[in-house]
């Protein structure tokens, strides 16, 4: 791929975007009788469960505010962010103020607070509906629950913990990747300082405690110190998650203007592409054991939407920030596994989920994990690296 | 396949037992230094985890206690299974007794006793191993790890439940399963009225509560009153689950002499293979949704070896006493499949884990999952029923 090929990928980013994936969620995820969204989508967008998933009601939220804050003021965009905030407001969250996991179509809580996923995506959500709106009430929700996610940060799976206490106390990668967007997505909410000192940690914690040495990957369990376990959890590695963090390092490079790590961030994301790369059948792993050995997640060897989206982010960005032409190549394979398998053509959206040899594993557009997020977020996010013109180049680190 | 060939089907599981899967276990599964059994083995048999799953070590004393008490009293397989009772008498055991998920190779506490499935095959384990050695200390663990189970059985995911009350209470299917099997093998432990009382509860819960007369079909979760709930835990199947509870009936019906529960259980064994049959790959799969909506398990299409291996067993014993030809007709065609696909002829041992279309996923041979129960106990089961000549044809139902 040539860089002057890259406004013709823009073009056709920023058209799927708006002329296939946002339609779709707007004419068939809006629950019209009792609020909030569906997400459990089929094929050509016919509701085939009602439970509601709470963070993926957060992700949608977050979602349409952030198209109206950032691409066009349309109402009825608003108008979408406002009935899921709605929603929320209303029945997502417990006496504690922790947001379940799911409740029912009406809103009773079917699944408590065991994560605080659904909590980080409120916190996203409500800060970017402030954005959009100026109404203080949902500023105010989303730092209440910022706070909330931050007091749980230490057990944030609290009581629910399979866990016995200090046999082999492993920590997981989701939080501080988790914390590195949210942290990014609320600075209009919390002060410079704390904002700055949140992103050293979520940076230290990413590209140093999680950061195998020795792998030269990010891994997804680690002891307490960052050392390595030689366990399931230890030798696990999730490339879609790294490589999704590490467009969010690359995004805090880009506001503290940190050459090094943008590089950095660069040399993580495609040495674990390369990793994660099925040369066989083509498309990314989703699970691998960091030691060959066999993974507990029977899943592991499926190609899914996000991993793939979240990988064109971050080799897009990277190529816009490095100049590197590693990113190029790359983003060129991935970018032709993804749009041969996972759009739809005759009734709309992506697929989620392929076998490892490509072939439809489940013909949903949306469910539990699947909602409107990834596939939209990721078409915004290529289309404006790669809209304009000018790489900025920080190379000779 | 002729009724007169079962005698060479015997031999051929017989052999496969006692030559290649138990020697393979004998010799590769005892931790020498810690006690217990490493159960994670790669395709050679080489230990790439030495945590060790409770319910794996139970499985296996149970199953070395069996063979011996029903096969031949080997002193190798009694002392293999002293060996795991002794590491599970020091180290499985919480405070209340509870049995731990998980514990390191030298028996720390992992993971905590947040299902009731370890102390039930703990309770099986200890059940066998008195009966084998008569020695009563072994008999008072297996009864009150029984009257513990018991005691949790409302709630057995306890503490650890993430369940909001009150909005939508189902129960799962694997508890009335499992205490199907648990409460036939320690009738030596406790008084005949107990034993009839559950027995009664436990049919009552598989073949009514569970069985939906609408699918003609078991249902993995029901609600309280075992009506349906359009949700994805209530329109899940899992057929090996169903298959493998139906030759609990039998054994059940044998032993009250009871020709209507055995037709049934044959019924139900039979529909649930039909409907499980991959007509395009062969096989029988993992999980299905019983309105054909896609489930939430990503692994739902994969080939499992104890999904097969029990549907042998239900099929061999339904025919044995039956004497209904559909069992034959099925046994061989499951059969066919089982035994082209799991069997590792170079390794020994067989596979756990095939792709849909039959190529191997996972090529353990032992895991979290996957230990010295379902291939053994199987291939036991099928020539104990294949054996002997007369069919205990109990038709004109």
């Amino acid at each position: 791929m040539k860089s002057t090929d890259l406004k013709g990928v823009a073009e056709r980013y920023r058209s799927t975007l708006l002329d296939d994936v946002i339609p779709f969620w707007m004419k068939f995820s809006p629950d019209l009788e009792s609020g909030g969204y569906f997400t459990c989508l089929d094929r050509k967008g016919s509701v085939y469960d009602t439970d509601k998933f709470v963070w993926l009601q957060g992700r949608e939220v977050w979602m349409f505010s952030h198209l109206y804050n950032n691409v066009e003021r349309r109402t009825e965009w608003l108008e979408m962010a406002l009935s899921g905030a709605s929603f929320l407001e209303k029945h997502g969250r417990d006496p504690e103020g922790d947001f379940y996991f799911s409740l029912t179509r009406e809103g009773k809580p079917l699944i408590q607070p065991y994560n605080i996923f659904s909590d980080c995506f409120a916190a996203m959500a409500f800060g970017e509906l402030y954005k959009a709106t100026g109404i203080a009430r949902y500023g105010d929700i989303s730092l209440s629950t910022f706070k909330n996610i931050l007091k749980r940060a230490d057990n944030p799976k609290g009581r629910w913990s399979k866990i016995y206490p200090g046999t082999r106390p492993m920590k997981g990668f989701s939080l501080p990747m988790i914390l590195s967007n949210l942290s990014g997505q609320i600075t209009h909410l919390i002060d410079h300082e704390t904002v700055e000192r949140i992103a050293d940690e979520c940076i230290h914690e990413v590209m140093d405690v999680f950061y195998s040495q020795e792998h030269g990957l990010i891994l997804e369990n680690v002891l307490p110190d960052g050392s390595f376990s030689d366990s399931f959890e230890g030798r696990l590695l999730n490339p879609g998650h790294a490589i999704e963090a590490m467009w969010f390092m690359m995004d805090m490079a880009a506001s503290r203007g940190d050459r090094k790590l943008a590089h950095k961030a660069v040399d993580i994301t495609l040495r674990t592409v390369e990793k994660g790369w099925d040369e066989q059948y083509g498309g990314i792993f989703y699970f691998l054991d960091v030691k060959g050995c066999p993974p507990q997640q029977l899943e592991w060897d499926q190609k899914l939407w996000w991993v793939h989206i979240e990988t064109l982010i971050s080799l897009a960005k990277g190529y816009r920030m490095t100049g590197d032409q590693r990113c190029l190549y790359w983003f060129e394979r991935v970018d032709a596994y993804t749009w041969s398998h996972f759009p739809d053509p005759e009734y709309g959206e992506w697929y989620g989920y392929f076998n490892r040899m490509g072939e439809v594993l489940l013909p949903l557009k949306g469910g539990k994990w699947k909602g409107c997020f990834h596939v939209p977020r990721g078409l915004l996010q290529v289309w404006q690296a790669f809209r304009d013109d000018e790489i900025i180049n920080t190379s000779g680190k």
